[in-house]
């Protein structure tokens, strides 16, 4: 039986040809699969250059969002320390969310923009560490207690940075990982536990993702360096109010 | 009636004198207050070099951490694009979070480490946007289902990087402010807020949080460029499971 190898996301610098992202086909589908079921209108660009990302972008800001509740932007790349890579080259994640921002898309204002990201953030790999034992801690696995409303007062301005939200498949400076055959294990674990959880909070949701590859994941290579690697999620919210997936 | 000033917790370099923070001792006072009375044994250092800062954190490590259910640590100081300003320059906050990472300290492994962060992240001044009405989107403030429990399976390894929670005063490259009179609105905001929901999930008070700094926040500063600028915090969470304060 052929052992599924396990490839880091990841190219230093982007400038000299790019591998391909084998089975990066099985999280496209997933993710248009399961943000479709959503209601989400789906649109797909594949192999884009640095000014066609930006562009594309752009053109987001550019479309009338009045009617639209929020915003999902799932990105399956190479990456490096300072970014994403498009075919040419690398990309700040800033310079693609900047038309999004404050009154650049002013029928996005205050809501939620959110951001998926598929790529690598560094070279450092994750040997982890033997969890001596599975005890439970503080953290109960309980309903939250329901929350009253609050009205706040009308606001006269908000910050530029407010209502974007980041979740990324691993953590600054480190490998993101890709099976070879069944796609990266954050893609899959997003669109595994999204669509059974999409009644709860998103912050609930991400948490639950964090602990799905945190704890299920472990890479497999045939080089030992590659091999029982762990990978951290991580998710970072600039949100101002709970989200919920549309019904 | 003298109008109170706003200062940005920065310092360029940190290496040629850091202005006092002015009333940093109110913040002081509602941590201590506010985390002592959730049952945190509580240590307070102050006016630390870098060595100091690393050494007070390496000294956590070395702690037997069995009773202990989670772990905060506040940092109220100057800050800047590299890190938080000690007293004799810039300390990265990955060289502070080093020891308390996977066997680095085995009694917190898997428990949570929460560090709340009040400095500058810049030079970046968040103008704000007006916000044109304030329409209720997509996002409910109903009360998240229940949760489901599930054991998950035992596991073998842990990434190194896992159970770390940042929740940071303002967005990367940008100004953290400080009223000179009452402190910094994100160490009040969230003194506030924590002891008023505890019964919460840490992410639903963070996003409280998150609200109240963004909405109700405005600087106040006789200087035109500093004045009626905004700040949005922002948290990232690499937690496996929720987490409650204790009660």
């Amino acid at each position: 039986m052929r052992r599924p190898q396990l490839q880091a996301d990841h190219r230093d610098g982007c400038h000299y040809g790019l591998k391909t992202r084998l089975a990066t086909e099985k999280d496209e589908e997933v993710v248009v699969r399961t943000f479709g079921s959503l209601g989400y209108k789906i649109i797909v660009h594949r192999n884009l250059t640095k000014t066609e990302m930006t562009r594309e972008l752009y053109k987001v800001s550019e479309v009338d969002h009045s009617e639209n509740t929020s915003f999902v932007c799932v990105i399956l790349s190479h990456g490096n320390k300072e970014g994403i890579c498009a075919t040419d080259g690398t990309v700040e994640l800033k310079n693609l969310t900047y038309n999004l921002k404050g009154d650049n898309c002013v029928t996005l204002l205050g809501k939620p923009k959110l951001f998926f990201l598929q790529a690598c953030r560094g070279e450092k790999l994750d040997v982890g560490v033997v969890f001596p034992k599975p005890k439970r801690c503080e953290m109960k696995a309980g309903s939250a207690a329901p929350m009253r409303r609050r009205k706040p007062p009308p606001p006269k301005k908000i910050p530029l940075e407010s209502d974007f939200f980041y979740a990324y498949a691993t953590t600054p400076g480190y490998y993101a990982w890709r099976n070879n055959d069944r796609g990266s294990f954050f893609i899959q674990s997003l669109c595994e536990i999204l669509p059974k959880y999409r009644d709860l909070e998103l912050m609930q949701i991400m948490t639950k993702i964090n602990r799905k590859v945190a704890y299920d994941f472990e890479s497999s290579n045939r080089i030992q360096k590659y091999n029982e690697n762990k990978a951290m999620p991580c998710f970072t919210s600039m949100l101002t109010k709970e989200f919920y997936f549309p019904k």
